[in-house]
């Protein structure tokens, strides 16, 4: 792609005028970007002494600085690691209606990575992959994405290193890696060139930047951002999905489909399972040790646990969540209540808090509810469109798909009681004072839509039990066979990822 | 106080059924704890070997783990060392409702660093008085802290090590700052004695426990949180404030009056200042270099700079911010506008929203809108009864003391309009269709209790224009004239500080 990048020369007495008119232009989109909502993430990359950082205050010079962030990355600190390596992005996602600048990016991230050994290639393939779902499910959701890459010749790249070196105020601005960078630039060009083609979709194309002139540079950067702006607001005046600017052949980019485990309707679980006391009280303390156990493994081998709890309401969740926690340390054990999401969750991609949520690798993570309410109570209730519910499945595949990869295991609990049994903990904690906190009217409402939630389930397991991240039905009518159960699955889950 | 601690032995069979009472009894003022949405705060220090995380482990047991949160405090990491020594406390506040259990607290942070040479006797008696101050921060607003240091005696402390280390499964557990503390008991418990002393207030005293004995142990940690929690919400059903339980003799510790600045009041602003357009282009392009300039010098010595935006609505503080934030380099400068805060935010103490949004040092940070919403719009609006808002005043002025001591330079601008000004502004906008945007009903409203925000706002200025983060007030009728003056503002008092 970056062969194709003619170089050229703008001279400023043209350019003036221009430039002023595309200036007002962009305060007043970047206004209506606000207004609009519309989130928007604009990504430098390119050449080391390809101008980024210039381009980037030039850019912003005259819009509001209340509603645009500009963050530089760089190499991931020492806590980013303890995460999945996309976690530091999704942290930065912008609030609906402002911008987020980045100079450099995920981009960066990944090519710099492999071409200084910290990856191998499998690995940076999997990055391209994580990039390529990163960018459509952002998208799908609505945020406008503009990638640039400043792309400048080999000379041009040396004339600028040598210029900044020759001067003592500026020879500390020239980095390792950027000598590097300039010494195997047809190496990385040819990098570069690839990590764009594989990344150059329909719904994320690249937008390369003629750079040896900055002036052109920052002609174009201007004129691509205001024209984004301006089709991605009419797209939204008219309800429509904004279609970028194509500027070179896309790749074809779908989303994979993971291999499904064949599971069971709830109808068909046979929920007469039960223990006695004596059973219970052995197996329990059996689990429970075994448990801590396999806790101390995982720190010392940084694996994170991910334990999702999801269930009819009087399931018994809290019961469960307590005999899997009171096992373990809890200062490597974290348990997560899922509430109504917040404002500031809600101007964001729904999977963002549960990004934000994660703990650091050995760590237990125990969601209370999950990111499974997208496709339950979100379209039951109205909440979030159907197409968005079921663009979910997938984007929550790929999402425990990137936790797998991280090292995580991840249990996925449904607790399932019988409508029977359900009526008869209701009346029981509405005659018990001391439980009386936990029936709501609310309760007995979502009981009024027991099939369609008895539907959603079974289309939620059917579509999202993975190899990777399967679901386990736990038999819950009788408690303490429930507890043992979810017990006994977390060890032998995470058993079978430490051998 | 450690030498008044006396070890003794509780048997077994003496304590059982008491201990199941206690258990239960806890498990149920837990739940009113949350139902009443008290914040509580248990921090359990003590000797190395004393049981700090088994204590822990006995204490949550019985507890619903979505409601508390275990956290493990060691040595700052990289990251937090490049904030304010005590943001890491505030970043972990509960939310009211909710429980925090730390297994070592600010303390253990300042009295390892001092014993271990990381800081001096000076810096070790501002982090003393800085504990104080947090402590009263949060209970003043309703927090329930609990303050526990688990005493064991030196030969005791001895044969736990020495049994740890014996077994190969337990010898990874014993560190260097374990054989440590052992070694220099004597010196330690001189310096625990001193620290305890020193931070035992009326409002947070310390309940030290004989820890010879586990069972003592759990029996006293136990009855003491049932008790505390008791009485708190006991005090919080009468619309009292909860005094709790002092053991030893506490320390007077009033705030610290700091000197404050002569400061004008607001009508005795001149407001005739004003710049003519070639005098305003030569100033700004001088003050916005220099600006740049100092940037560089701030980030390479890690200075962290806050500018603080007050003023009248339709003063220009957006377009003020703007010449700012366009002088920098965006990747190191951020700008908050503060808009109403979120459920999660009300849940804490008012000041934990701009904790949380600290930079690194070295970092410009811009507020538009500040703390200061606490003395201005929440008492006007009725939103914070006054007794809290005058506790304010007191309680800013700490805050930015602490913000100093980190390296911080504080700028607090009021921009200042008069009556006529602002109407003039509110016409243009209502008249100009792209500002419509900018005018509401609220600020009408805002407007007609003009003189209730001149007497705040002149209150608010005497009271916390301290020497370390004076206000400056500018004269904002002629925009050009306030925009040089916050520049030159900003400029002159980064140099103070870097001389």
């Amino acid at each position: 792609m970056l062969e194709k990048i003619k170089q050229k020369k703008t001279k400023k007495a043209d350019a003036a005028e221009k430039l002023r008119e595309m200036q007002e232009e962009l305060i007043n989109l970047a206004n209506e970007a606000k207004a609009k909502k519309l989130p928007v993430i604009i990504t430098i990359d390119g050449w080391s002494a390809a101008g980024k950082g210039s381009q980037i205050a030039k850019l912003i010079k005259y819009l509001d600085p209340r509603f645009y962030d500009v963050e530089a990355i760089r190499s991931p600190n020492d806590q980013e690691r303890r995460k999945p390596w996309m976690h530091r992005f999704w942290m930065r996602l912008p609030k609906a209606g402002d911008m987020l600048i980045l100079d450099g990016s995920w981009y960066r991230d990944s090519v710099n990575a492999l071409m200084f050994g910290e990856i191998d290639k499998d690995e940076y393939k999997r990055r391209i992959k994580d990039i390529n779902t990163f960018e459509r499910q952002l998208t799908d959701d609505g945020t406008l994405l503009i990638k640039f890459f400043l792309h400048i010749t080999e000379d041009e790249q040396k004339a600028r290193i040598d210029r900044l070196f020759a001067s003592e105020i500026t020879r500390w601005r020239v980095s390792e890696s950027d000598l590097n960078n300039n010494a195997n630039y047809d190496k990385f060009l040819r990098r570069y060139d690839k990590t764009l083609e594989r990344t150059n979709t329909d719904y994320a194309p690249w937008y390369p930047v003629a750079a040896n002139d900055r002036l052109t540079a920052r002609f174009d950067i201007l004129s691509t951002v205001s024209s984004c702006i301006k089709s991605a607001c009419e797209a939204k005046d008219k309800g429509e999905k904004y279609v970028p600017e194509v500027r070179f052949e896309t790749i074809e980019c779908k989303p994979v489909n993971f291999e499904i485990v064949k599971t069971k309707k709830l109808k068909d679980i046979k929920m007469d399972k039960a223990l006695d006391d004596e059973e219970y009280g052995r197996k329990l303390e059996k689990y429970q040790n075994r448990l801590f156990e396999l806790q101390n493994i995982c720190y010392q081998r940084k694996i994170p646990v991910i334990i999702a709890y999801e269930g009819w309401d009087a399931g018994g969740k809290g019961g469960n969540i307590k005999r899997v926690a009171s096992a373990l340390d809890p200062r490597g054990c974290e348990v997560k209540p899922i509430a109504a999401p917040e404002p500031s969750e809600l101007a964001r991609h729904y999977l963002w808090r549960f990004w934000t949520r994660l703990e650091n690798d050995g760590h237990f993570t125990i969601f209370d509810r999950t990111w499974y309410g997208r496709v339950m109570v979100e379209p039951i209730e109205g909440i979030t469109p159907i197409e968005r519910v079921n663009m979910a499945y997938t984007e929550i595949n790929e999402f425990e798909r990137q936790l797998t990869d991280w090292g995580a295991v991840i249990i996925k609990f449904w607790i399932n009681i019988d409508k029977d049994e359900q009526y008869r903990r209701f009346k029981e904690r509405e005659n018990t004072p001391s439980k009386q906190w936990k029936i709501t009217d609310e309760d007995w409402r979502n009981r009024e839509k027991w099939d369609q939630y008895e539907e959603a389930v079974d289309r939620m397991v059917e579509l999202t039990s993975t190899e990777f991240a399967p679901w386990t039905i736990i038999e819950g009518n009788d408690k303490k066979y429930a507890r043992v159960k979810a017990l006994k699955t977390i060890c032998r889950m995470i058993e079978q990822r430490i051998i």
